[in-house]
């Protein structure tokens, strides 16, 4: 079974671009939208709205909130997520190709590292 | 001297965070500001505002209009640039390490690529 989240939901990541050093992932919901376990290599998160969401990642789970226009470092890892927030997520996702191994267990890892 | 743009107009750009695999930069500006010829890396531009830019690298020129919320493909380059619009400039540089050299002509691959 896949774990790339574009296959798994994607009626929330689209690939905006990609060629060989990234990819460039989309992301859109709304507030109650969860979605399915799926991993992320090293990233650049960028957020194009505020959001407040639960990451839940083997035994552990963490819930932020993201101001617009922050770009923050994402490990790679395995984790899914809920919009826990009250408006629309959307996020700009930039993989870096020849990646680390994603975590099962992200752990202190778990979502943005800053 | 220096073609680190941080270092060349640090009123306009600014280290948001760096790792062994990115270095991220913000950038503002007003209408009329210019930036001093500097190079970029292979880099994601995101932009977080709409804005009208020229570009100048060697004997090209390229005039642009970016929406709010793209990705964009930044090949390695040498430039400068001017708003040309009536806004400010705000956009998140992903800067890839370990990247291609930047060309003294960008030429055809002046600004982003996609």
């Amino acid at each position: 079974m896949s774990s790339d989240p574009v296959v798994i939901n994607p009626e929330h990541y689209r690939v905006v671009f990609e060629n060989d050093r990234v990819r460039v992932l989309e992301y859109n919901d709304a507030p109650g939208d969860r979605t399915e376990p799926h991993e992320h290599p090293d990233s650049v998160m960028i957020t194009l709205s505020a959001f407040s969401r639960r990451l839940v990642s083997g035994g552990a789970e963490r819930d932020l909130r993201l101001e617009v226009g922050r770009a923050s470092w994402l490990p790679a890892q395995r984790h899914h997520g809920e919009n826990i927030g009250d408006s629309p997520t959307h996020v700009i996702f930039v993989e870096l190709k020849d990646a680390s191994t994603a975590s099962d267990d992200a752990g202190a890892a778990l979502g943005p590292s800053s």
